[in-house]
Parts: C-alpha cells; sequence; structure tokens
C-alpha cells in the first residue's frame, strides 16, 4: 500500500493545548484536542507531534477507561517508582517531587502520531494521553505541530 | 557535519505493515519491512516514523537476538508488570489483557528514524522491533510514514 | 493559537554529536549540542529530532541537576533492571552487557522536540539528556535532525 505526494503543499501547524491538573496522578485524553489541531491544520497526509513542555508529566498512548487510567497506570508508575525512596532530588531542591521527575523521565515527553486522510492515523483503542506526575495541581501546557500535505 | 536542503522535492510515502503474532510476548523484526518503505519512498534524506496502531503492542529498538528478544525484554516485562497483579481494567473488562496495556502504555507505540543517503539511519546493532505484548495471537497492522527529499 | 505556513521554505540540516563517555551510568545534557543544530539549520518552525546510534544508550528529556543524573535516574535503572540478574543476552555473547541493552530497549533511542522561533521549544527545566547504559567506556555518535522551514 503507498501513498505518495510531491512538496505541492507542505504545510505546518502549532497549537497550543492548556490543562489545569490536579496533581499526580492524573491520566488526562488529549485526543479530541490534538485531532482540533489536526482538523486546523488542514493537513491531509503527515504527522502530529505532541510535547509536554514540562519534565514532571509525560505523553502517551492508552485504551482511555478507568481501568488503566486510574487504577492500574498509577500504580504502576507508584510500584516502579516510589513516592517514599530518598531520593538526590529532594535531598537538594526540597520540592517533594523527586519521583515525578525521574517517572517522567521513564515515559517521555513526547509522542508522533501519524495523520492520514486528515485525521489521526490511531488505532480503535488508542487515545493520546497527558500523565500528570507532579506532586501537586499545575497549569500545563502541551505543544501540538501538525505538518504535512 | 551539515546537510542541508530546499525545499526542490520533498515528499511522503505511508505504508502498512502486516503481522500475524502469536500472543504474549513477542519481539518481531520490522527492520527489513521499514526498510523497504524507505526504498519505495525515493527519499534520500529524512525521517521514518513507525507507529504500531494497538494499545496491547508497541515499538522499540534492541539488537534483535533471541537473548534478548526471547528471554531478557520478555522477563524484564513481566518482573515490571507482572501478569498476575489485580488490575482495574482486568475487573471492568475481562479481557485478560490488563498488564498488557500497561506495558503498552510504558513502551509507547512510536519510534522516528533518521533517513539519510536513502536509508535507514541506525547503529551498527540497532534493529527496529514490534512487540506484542496481548494476551492472545493478534493481527497487527504497523503503519510507516517515510518524508524528506 | 495557531501559526500556519506554506511550502515555501522547508529545509532541513543533518548533524552529528560525538561523545566519550565514562562508562554505565552517565547521564549528558545535549541541550546546547542540539540547540546548535537548530541554530545552524535556519530553521524558524519545524522540529528536531535526537537519535542515538547505539543499542546500548538512550535519549530522554530531565531536569539536568546531580540529583537525578547522578543519583535518581541512575538508582531507578538499577533497580528496575538490575546488572546481576541471569540475562540471556550475557550467556550467549559474553559481553557484561545484557542489562545495558534491556534498559536501552525500554527507554529508547529517539526524541523529537518542537522547535519554535527558530529555537527549541522546551519548558524552563527541560534538558535533552543521553544516557550512556553500556558497561565500558564508549565512543558514541549521536545523529540530529532538524527540518522545517
Amino acid at each position: 500500500m503507498g501513498l505518495r505526494g510531491g512538496a505541492s503543499g507542505m504545510r505546518q501547524h502549532a497549537a497550543d493545548i492548556r490543562l489545569s491538573t490536579g496533581g499526580e496522578i492524573e491520566v488526562r485524553d488529549l485526543t479530541a484536542d490534538v485531532a482540533k489541531a489536526v482538523a486546523a491544520s488542514g493537513v491531509r497526509t503527515g504527522q502530529a507531534l505532541v510535547f509536554t513542555m514540562s519534565s514532571t508529566s509525560a505523553i502517551t498512548v492508552t485504551e482511555f477507561e478507568p481501568g488503566l487510567a486510574e487504577e492500574d497506570i498509577p500504580q504502576a508508575l507508584e510500584r516502579l517508582f516510589p513516592k517514599g525512596l530518598d531520593y538526590g532530588h529532594e535531598r537538594r531542591w526540597r520540592d517533594g517531587n523527586g519521583h515525578s521527575h525521574v517517572r517522567a523521565a521513564f515515559l517521555k515527553p513526547d509522542l508522533t502520531v501519524p495523520v492520514r486522510e486528515g485525521k489521526l492515523h490511531l488505532g480503535t483503542w488508542q487515545q493520546i494521553v497527558f500523565v500528570e506526575l507532579d506532586n501537586k495541581p499545575r497549569q500545563r501546557t502541551v505543544a501540538v505541530h501538525v505538518w504535512g500535505e
């Protein structure tokens, strides 16, 4: 299967998603917001980059339902990177969020999704999610960059 | 070191890789399939995005050899995200694959590789791999998006 | 918020960052090197892909300070993927770096950052880091691919 295009109409579109979060661990569905940026871009074939502008949050993909979003993903994060460990970051900065930074470094801030036929090319059960990892409520900005033709 | 180009010949090429998998945990080498899409694209300098269209599989890079593919990566996944835990996803949906979803959310579905001189720009021991994380055999589609000039 | 452009001036720029590392686990700040590639590219709006050319290192984002870089991230890697386990890779190849490969497969080699107004579009506390995971000092190449207009 192939779909090919010349450079006739390459374009790009930058958008910001703003979020007020409730602190750790909050998994938020961004799919509709990213889809809106794709629609606004006029791009039919290309990509959408989703990038969270902070070192204590992350972007990934999951089936967005309460079992995973409110129980399983938070519990895995606490199991792998427990809040109560002795963190060097905490000893130096006293923000209480050493675990948040380590979790974010493992999950990473970026995700790139293909765009086809003017839409995010996702599987049926795939939603793009923002994961708040900080230990307090935050105002967040997620940068979206859509490009293609 | 620099290589620069104008917009003379920007092009893009979309392809699908289809896989029949045997269920958890199967690590499959996709490098040849992605390389084929790069060759078909005619792109000399650019990027290749590899994106699995499901929330219970992932894409990453490893040295593809049986020690890592059949033992070490599967064992790490089971050690970090054990199958036998009480998953909220399982209590709600009874698919038996709560652990599969959590593993996929941590490994993520996307990977972007540079293209140089018409080829995937990978290190000697780097292969692009698909990781089946679901608890049963599945038919999978991996979207490849090559672009550049 | 939207910023849109036609295809008038799409361009790309490839650069290599060379590193001599001291072996596991070394977290190195690449932000200035990647920023230099962005400046050299002349790109105002676009993206920068950062890709490490090896299967025993990774790229991610963190606040680069000694607590996280020298203590917390290394300790999390050792806790989740202990060096002393029985690795299939080790039984076959005797390189002593089975754990390095598994760590790299989980952290992944790629990162994509938006470029806006000619600069890496990062949050205040976000630095792009290279993570050496191999068990000995290495000469490393990190490929940077900047594109946009």
